[in-house]
């Protein structure tokens, strides 16, 4: 895929510097990389990534990159007294590329700016979307294998939720105790949402306080030992209020008929014109209509070594393929009610989609 | 200090684009914001956030910053379609600066290209060092409380580990143990250091396989509730060789003559000369000759919401300040043999500093 970018672009190389913080270089190199690094990858089938001299026997065991090129080696160090840090930087890697006849380079829209100045005096240079981004987006069976078992991580821990909020309702306690369980599962879980009452009406406020008549339960853990995520919601109704357990309703719809015309080949925009419309037959406004109150986001996003990562499930003509992984959404917040939301995550196959958080979509805590 | 730093670059304003899970732009703007946003300060005073329609009301709620703008209040959604999501996004910022009547703007290094090259056409573009990092670099006395906590929880996971590895060998199970520890203490450690045998001469390697005569424990946890971390290393002796007690003695050494040279007013560089000059007492090589085995690393770097900060404690002669939180934290690599290293955290005082990370330095364990 990146050599039919190279060739479409008319580009010799596609460049990233970052550190393995950022998923996509991670996935490029295939090791943690703590601080950035710089990856190159030729038309002419050169891969490479240039490491400081201390991290460059690790790079040699541990990367899936083959060819390790260690930043002394190439007289980094020598040129950094002279340059400063960020130019030597520069000239290094411009004196890397040159040495293998490159013209036009790629670099992804978050390529830094710094080195993006630099070696724009080079090159000429072409800022695309990262195509690991698009890349990661079709999971291997591996890392589906891997976001099934964070998937079971949230299932579980929305079953361990159910049984302790019936005799705790103070919020920060109940999310501790569900983070401790979802640990102890391998698993890791930050900024869980647990949003009750009239806040609950902002889609990411993390919730505080005490459990009022329902609350959002919004959890994307990720499987420590590989890094890959889940993401999952159902809207608990601990005491039933009609408003409330009426927008309940038309989000579960919402989201059960747009999981029925999943499947390879479709348009993002289908399943998101799918929650729109049925959200719209119950009479509620939506981010279509440009509404502010009512369904005022997209309907999902892709999952994997990020919460949010390709694809977006919004308006996009972008045909879903088998393999992608992402959460279909749809949620209902109002200032003066609060917010209900229901969240799965799909895999997409050629003839439909598999649903890896089934679970039931009503879901009613009697205390 | 920005207005400082705005002035002196004859600069309008000082932008950034980034999600808070980048700690320039979570310091600057006081809370989590899971996706890219906007923030500009302006030496007219103003200081913006701009947002996208579903984050508003939170940000009104949760932000340091004042103004919060919504996207949807300046017509970002009408121009998508036209121009696409970044243009859109480019042309909308541009219009918000314009405004305020910017001609020259500072963006930070990271600074994302595709943003960099749209508003080139608009503006005079000067690309800086993030003033959040040097402001992020003199701690306050709130985060110095929380860097001590992680400090605490760091101290106590060594104890912790000290207790068990008397019993136990295996690295993967030792780290899982002592990362357990850790989160049931409020705390969070992830690729904890346990490395021993000749693979401990990469400093970065995580460690795996069996404990064998000595290893290197380093752990850089962060107290959940606030982001901010510690560091600490120890090299703990199972069993006695010499070469390695020797360099253990060496590597003590260097960490306390650096220690009790630190005080406000003197440059980085002095620190790590410090280091080097004592490693090099000891007949041991070190990256100030080039080296490529012995102290082949930098004598330390700032710690607060991130691990790797501001200051760098290496070759600069930049002066450290009062309330700096940095480790110290000498190590001698040999393929042949492995590695050791020691690490203290300390806070730059007027005249000396406080070890944050009080142990005893020599560590051995009789199983």
């Amino acid at each position: 895929m990146i050599y039919e970018l190279l060739k479409r672009h008319e580009a010799n190389f596609f460049i990233m510097y970052a550190s393995s913080k950022d998923p996509n270089f991670y996935y490029a190199v295939g090791m943690k990389l703590p601080d950035p690094a710089f990856y190159a990858v030729g038309e002419d089938g050169t891969e490479m990534l240039v490491v400081h001299e201390m991290e460059r026997r690790r790079a040699e065991r541990e990367s899936r990159v083959k060819e390790i090129v260690s930043l002394s080696d190439v007289g980094f160090y020598e040129k950094v007294k002279e340059l400063g840090v960020e130019k030597a930087l520069a000239e290094t890697y411009a004196e890397i590329l040159k040495e293998h006849r490159a013209r036009k380079i790629l670099v992804p829209k978050e390529f830094p700016s710094f080195l993006y100045k630099h070696l724009s005096e080079h090159f000429e240079i072409e800022i695309v979307s990262n195509p690991f981004s698009k890349l990661r987006s079709v999971k291997k069976s591996w890392e589906i294998k891997e976001i099934k078992k964070a998937s079971e991580i949230a299932l579980n821990a929305l079953k361990f939720f159910l049984e302790i909020v019936k005799r705790k309702r103070e919020i920060e306690e109940l999310r501790k105790r569900v983070e401790l369980f979802v640990y102890e599962k391998g698993g890791l879980a930050e900024d869980t949402i647990i949003s009750s009452g009239r806040r609950s009406a902002d889609p990411h406020f993390v919730g505080e306080g005490i459990v009022e008549k329902h609350v959002i339960f919004d959890i994307f853990p990720k499987v420590r030992a590989s890094g890959y995520h889940s993401d999952f919601t159902r809207t608990v109704i601990i005491e039933r209020d009609e408003e409330i357990v009426e927008m309940l309703r038309a989000c579960i719809e919402a989201k059960n008929e747009a999981i029925k015309i999943i499947r390879e080949g479709i348009e993002a925009k289908e399943v998101h014109d799918k929650v729109c419309d049925v959200l719209e037959d119950y009479g509620y406004k939506t981010i279509r209509q440009k509404a502010k109150e009512g369904f005022i986001h997209s309907t999902g996003h892709g999952v994997g070594l990020e919460v949010h990562e390709e694809p977006k499930i919004f308006n996009s003509e972008d045909k879903l393929r088998s393999g992608m992984v992402f959460t279909v959404e749809p949620g209902l917040y109002y200032e003066r009610i609060g917010g209900v939301r229901v969240e799965d995550l799909v895999l997409v196959k050629k003839n439909g989609c598999e649903v890896l958080t089934r679970f039931d979509d009503y879901v009613e805590v009697v205390p």
